[in-house]
């Protein structure tokens, strides 16, 4: 048990119908149920949605480490959609909830029959959401789009990796849980207003659209420049002044580097007195920003020769302690197994029938904590649960609903 | 002007005290102003915040292309924190305020007076919000950290880069706008109960801690080969099969790339329609995953030959419309000149006195428009305004405080 979680109930009373699947999707609405919402994963009884299985899991287990990670404080039911009462079944949640999110491939929730105009017009007040790889009135709106072809086409991979090298996907999946993000913050905007007005919403982002929030930095860099932003390796898009990047740590291992960036004057000669070079402390030499950029070699190999005599993690207590910005960088073992992101409740330990499963949680603190882990919701889960709920139904209800194939 | 954007009040009367600087703090209260909350920044009347005039703007502006678009629907007000009279003056609209957010390096807020405490006393019903670098019990708590900090201990540099290559920083500025968003979430959470229960919060958000968020894809390949996930140059650290990542295009060009991912075999088939080779659909030595990454190079180079005979629109265009998940890189200025993002609202020019200044806006569409894009602050422009509405403060109540060297 962790004691530093709690759960939040921030968004308590608020009922949110999700037909996502994957990241982009889930990705929003699990940040709702973090926040405390109650979140129904409506799913095809036949497998759930492609998360469950199109990665792997512990062993046993029918669902993926992927779906976990996506679908913490969930609940699921299982809808037969392609059933005429199956269909009814999740217009009558749909009836009954705040928010709908989905985030199918183009044109696919119209077909089902749970397009916009459908659903406002069983519930005016419904804040209905749809995440797409591409927006309406692109060229590119039919087209199918995952985590990557976003990246390619939202700028983010024009502008990561090496100067004289092929673009580089940046690995955090930033075209998915990105723009789950933003979806999230404009459901929570929707859900504010609607307490006051009752006025349901329609919410669309696409995927490259939202990848254009995310490099703000590389536009100012070319309004700055007049031309497109170029990849800088380790660097910022912007060019930063020396000492400024990764620096190779011992014992040499692929993630043995740390990060310096002494931008400032005073960060300068703070690492120049934690790297031994005191004597250079107001050399007319290193003085000033355009100095250090004439001399950035020089300046450059200083920092080196000091960061390959330890490791990274001393390395960077040696330089950060000395008040410059540094930081080791850390691969994903290194983290899962730092002993402060346990303790402060940013890593939690999922405590799911499968087995326990660590993993990062919602990182913001509440009063001091985040909010509590609790399991994604096994197939179908809490369809009693919630049929009851929200519906009134009995259990001979849906007894029959599953004789029917509907559930 | 814009006629596919509209002001947005979903957020009306929610008042904001700003007290951020640079990337994180400016774009989670940036957020909440594109939803229509009054979010005022106080500033030092001496150049403001240091995001106004660290980077380069227009020609005889004194603010940057970056304060514009971190800053963009807000307002200003200037406040000499030092003075008692400034002091007094800013706690005096902490009691006026829903939110207050600050991002200043570990133990300035409390240093000046602003810590939690104290403006908690002054009104217990605010959401009082911080976001660092590291989190407090970290054992770098008190370590300084800017984007690039926190991309490399936060785990995204480890996962960046070509697999023989060194750690590469992601170009997108995930370690501020990134901690941003997730802090903007939890506010708007804490905005949603505190309409019910009238309860203030406290939030912290670290920007290490925030990027596990956005790297759970390889927290979940962690767990499934036991060891830390890799770089995986253009690929998915998931290690995606083949034909999966970028492929060279007509004429070149540093940018001339696709992206083709073709993982599921519906995919696949139409790939080969799409690249003239259909007398290879059904052959049974590329008709499963297994079979393709056996034959890897093969498969990428059939693809490979048709992209480099196209330029990559046309190659994105015969590949997307045949249904295979496809997507050209592109670089900031092909998305800056592309018409369909102004057409749609997602690309808005700002109106600044300085002269129009083209920018992403919100990418989310509410009932079917982004909001309105309106433009940054000048320094201290909402001072009267501000003063007035939210003390009852008189022109000559404002002249004597800055008489006074207050504001």
């Amino acid at each position: 048990m962790d004691e530093t979680a709690m759960p939040l109930k921030c968004l308590a009373g608020v009922k949110v119908l999700d037909l996502t699947q994957f990241e982009a999707g889930p990705t929003s609405t699990e940040a709702l149920a973090w926040l405390g919402a109650e979140v129904v994963k409506v799913e095809n009884p036949k497998g759930g949605e492609p998360g469950r299985t199109a990665f792997v899991g512990p062993k046993g287990s029918p669902d993926s480490y992927y779906f976990f990670e996506f679908n913490a404080n969930k609940k699921s039911v299982t809808i037969n959609l392609k059933s005429e009462r199956g269909l009814a079944l999740v217009k009558e949640m749909a009836r009954r909830a705040d928010v709908m999110v989905e985030n199918m491939a183009p044109g696919t929730i119209e077909r089902i029959g749970l397009g916009y105009d459908v659903i406002r017009a069983i519930n005016p007040g419904i804040i209905y959401c749809q995440i797409k790889g591409f927006g309406e009135g692109s060229p590119y709106e039919k087209n199918l789009a995952f985590d990557m072809i976003a990246q390619a086409c939202g700028g983010t991979m024009s502008i990561t990796g090496e100067p004289d090298g092929p673009p580089c996907k940046p690995g955090p999946s930033l075209g998915d849980t990105g723009t789950g993000m933003l979806m999230a913050i404009s459901i929570l905007g929707a859900l504010y207003e609607r307490k006051s007005t009752g006025q349901g919403r329609r919410l669309q982002v696409a995927m490259q659209d939202a990848m254009l929030h995310y490099i703000r930095i590389a536009f100012q860099q070319q309004a700055v420049t007049g031309h497109a932003a170029t990849r800088a390796g380790s660097r910022s898009v912007t060019g930063s002044p020396p000492p400024a990047g990764i620096f190779q740590c011992a014992p040499g291992g692929p993630n043995d580097w740390i990060y310096v960036f002494a931008r400032q004057l005073d960060h300068w000669h703070n690492l120049l007195r934690a790297i031994g070079h005191e004597e250079l402390i107001g050399d007319p030499r290193y003085e000033t920003i355009e100095a250090r950029r004439e001399r950035r070699e020089e300046v450059e190999a200083m920092v080196a020769d000091f960061t390959r005599c330890h490791d990274k993690h001393t390395a960077m207590r040696l330089i950060g302690a000395a008040g410059v910005p540094a930081g080791a960088v850390l691969d994903t073992m290194e983290l899962m197994t730092e002993p402060s992101f346990e303790r402060r409740g940013i890593l939690q330990t999922m405590q799911h029938p499968s087995g326990p499963f660590k993993m990062p949680s919602w990182p913001v603190r509440f009063d001091g904590a985040p909010p509590k882990l609790e399991p994604a919701p096994l197939l179908g889960q809490h369809s009693a649960e919630v049929f009851g709920d929200w519906l009134g139904m009995s259990a001979g209800d849906i007894e029959a609903l599953k004789k029917e194939g509907a559930i």
